[in-house]
């Protein structure tokens, strides 16, 4: 009766009903058509799929491993232990043994890692009639065959060709008279966001994988590319946050491996911070002699923090999707040159009125020297916010630049720079205006 | 000679052509087969488009936008002011007209501004014989054949079917012995975002989209889910970073837009963060007997900052994509509390060696009362943590409870509200401390 519920629904439901019922993850599983179980697996997190393998009769677990789509196969082995891989991979079929092995030794993040060798290929003086019982033949368990492989004797890539033109041609006709003989492939060691952009920029569901020889290895579908895209975007956003990328879902991760991602950033902030204390234990005696300076540091330093977290955002979001490269830094320059100029006049202005208003209401808060006052807290404004648009937007560049990733420049990063250097801005600004009347 | 080399080339290697000589945009799309450079055109940036359709005699704009994908055409036309997309749609033909305008008609990052009405349906009567036959006839203009759509005659859905199924089923049988009665369907009122979370969950390519009467009205194909999760991304990031959504790639953005975009929040910010100077100005006296104080005040404010944003980051990444819903607050309480503690721990004893290290250089710098400054710091920097992590991790969720974007809570904004209360918790432990030493 479970069994036949099961097959009722969509993966998707079966894979919800796991999220609400977790204690009955592995009979669900178990309880399914094996094709079925390895859908539902597949889209699972990799907590849930730990357990699951965890709790299955090795039996089951073989069978279901062995059904499971190559490349989902591996972006779930990648996550374990070695030892824990070592022993899963016994389990699978000798055919399956080479495969995984051969897909783990590409490196995480390329394309290897990501292709299925299950695709549908045929020769060029194949004919259209023959195509269609090859794919009768082996299509049942390639990954897709939207889009079927041309390739030569030698297994070199010729072409890709989608099913609809195959269905579209009159059945004796050879398929060198149909391909265009223009092929888009990703290469098995390119990067897996950069294969992201070519999907994107190609009309395609599936791309073919060579290697430096042009030799087809795999395919790689579109639908991983949404889990791709899932996972890049997580590790750029954890990144800006001021954390490690965290690599596991946030209720999954454990407590502790949590604290060790996010303490090592705070710490180095925090050290650069210390330095806040360094330049105001230097301004320390014009502080004495006049207090109110002190009133506004939190908001001349935190002005430019938000300016600089703006700009380091806007810059490492657009080179993340491909719209600045490091050549453009010249134009991010000038823009961020006049958009500072302007953000900073705004709030300096805003600010010069703050003082200005208060003054108004109670004349004896900063005294006769108010209008002085006021000077150095708008122009410490426009000096600060321009230093912090100038540095939040040149720091992902220089960091892309030096092979590093930008998203580091995150803007909890570029606050502590320009907490540190707006202090400097603003005390400088303070004596210009205020020597000899209050300093 | 122009027109052979590009067709030659791949619609990605002709949109990257177009990249680097933008003066030369119209021509490229001109010489170019209509068909091709249709699909050259929906893959290029909103600017590149309007210059295009800008520059093009009317009657190739003509062609242009009656060749482009419905889907395609609204998501330009969208971008466009109201008169221009009126002036477009004259120069389409009947019946786009009407499509275009229908589809124009459900709200903007609704599934009904993602989806064609060019698929393949056939009846459940049908026999794979004539699902072939209707494929050959209606097959060339529709988006896809990766995938077939079974209705009623009353324009119901009733299945999707894949063409792998189609293929690999004996000529003679009928559609509904092949049909399995499990669908997967988007509303086309649904969100943009969601429609992405249902392709990540269900393995096709492509979604058919129905009315709330479960009449089928167009499909969704997988390729734009990768522009839609660009999209959002580039969205979620840029609120994130503490500025509106810029809709527009950076460096195509007019100025004064970006300025617009930018100083909204600045400004909020800003006024959130004067109450940081009547904080310090409720507090001027104390600052005044122990100066010292206010060398610390940048430190620990900035420390809550950094903190909040790990939280406020994680959870709004967390939330978007899908971990975490507004029920898990309780288990992001605890999960925060702990590791604010941790956290706060850390920072709290580093703060507190600090001072120690310095007073062991330069025992004048803090005095005799060095170890009451030295708990001052370290236990604001243990409470400010603690603060800044709860408020950055609950905020997000309490803000999608209210039905606002999470995203809104960005670190700028944790920081602001850290800033002010981590002043009150820093003062506080001071009086605890110096109360009847300093001060
Ligand atoms: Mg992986
Ligand atoms: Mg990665
Ligand atoms: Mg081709
Ligand atoms: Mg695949
Ligand atoms: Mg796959
Ligand atoms: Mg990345
Ligand atoms: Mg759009
Ligand atoms: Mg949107
Ligand atoms: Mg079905
Ligand atoms: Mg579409
Ligand atoms: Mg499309
Ligand atoms: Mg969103
Ligand atoms: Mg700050």
């Amino acid at each position: 009766a479970i069994r036949e519920f099961l097959d009722h629904q969509n993966i998707s439901d079966v894979a919800e009903l796991i999220n609400e019922y977790p204690e009955y993850e592995s009979q669900i599983v178990a309880n399914m058509a094996i094709h079925r179980a390895a859908s539902v697996f597949k889209i699972l997190d990799i907590a849930q799929q730990k357990d699951i393998v965890k709790e299955l009769p090795s039996a089951k677990t073989a069978e279901l491993l062995n059904e499971l789509p190559a490349d989902d196969r591996t972006d779930f082995l990648e996550e374990l232990p070695k030892a824990a891989i070592r022993d899963l991979i016994k389990l699978l079929d000798p055919e399956e043994i080479r495969i995984t092995l051969s897909m783990l030794g590409y490196p995480e993040d390329s394309v290897g890692r990501l292709m299925t060798p299950d695709y549908v290929y045929v020769y060029a003086h194949n004919t259209v009639t023959e195509v269609f019982s090859t794919i009768r033949k082996h299509g049942k368990n390639s990954e897709t065959v939207d889009v079927i492989y041309v390739i030569d004797e030698k297994g070199e890539l010729l072409d890709d060709i989608r099913i609809r033109d195959v269905i579209l041609a009159s059945p004796e006709k050879k398929l060198h008279e149909i391909i265009d003989g223009r092929v888009v492939s990703l290469n098995v060691n390119d990067d897996q966001e950069y294969a992201g952009q070519v999907f994107k920029m190609n009309n395609r569901v599936a791309l073919p994988v060579v290697d430096d020889n042009n030799i087809l290895l795999g395919i790689v579908t579109i639908d991983d590319m949404l889990w791709v895209a899932n996972e890049e975007f997580s590790e750029d956003m954890q990144k800006m946050g001021g954390t490690e990328a965290l690599d596991e879902p946030y209720l999954d991760i454990p407590l502790l491996k949590l604290f060790r991602k996010r303490i090592g950033w705070l710490v180095v902030l925090f050290l650069g911070e210390m330095l806040t204390a360094t330049a105001m234990g230097y301004f320390e005696d014009e502080i004495a002699k006049a207090v109110v300076l002190a009133l506004f540091v939190p908001l001349i330093i935190s002005s430019g923090g938000n300016s600089g977290s703006q700009a380091s955002t806007l810059i490492i979001q657009a080179m993340a999707v491909g719209e600045i490269t490091i050549s453009d830094w010249w134009r991010v320059l000038r823009r961020e040159l006049s958009s500072g100029m302007l953000l900073g006049a705004v709030l300096g202005i805003i600010g010069f009125i703050r003082v200005a208003v208060w003054h108004s209401i109670a004349p004896q808060l900063y005294g006769p020297h108010w209008m002085m006052i006021a000077a150095t807290v708008g122009f410490s404004l426009v000096g600060v916010v321009l230093w912090g648009t100038l540095s939040g937007s040149m720091l992902p560049i220089m960091l892309k630049k030096l092979g590093a990733d930008p998203a580091v420049s995150s803007a909890p990063f570029v606050a502590t720079l320009v907490d540190v250097t707006g202090l400097i801005i603003y005390f400088s600004f303070a004596y210009l205006f205020l020597q000899g009347l209050l300093l």
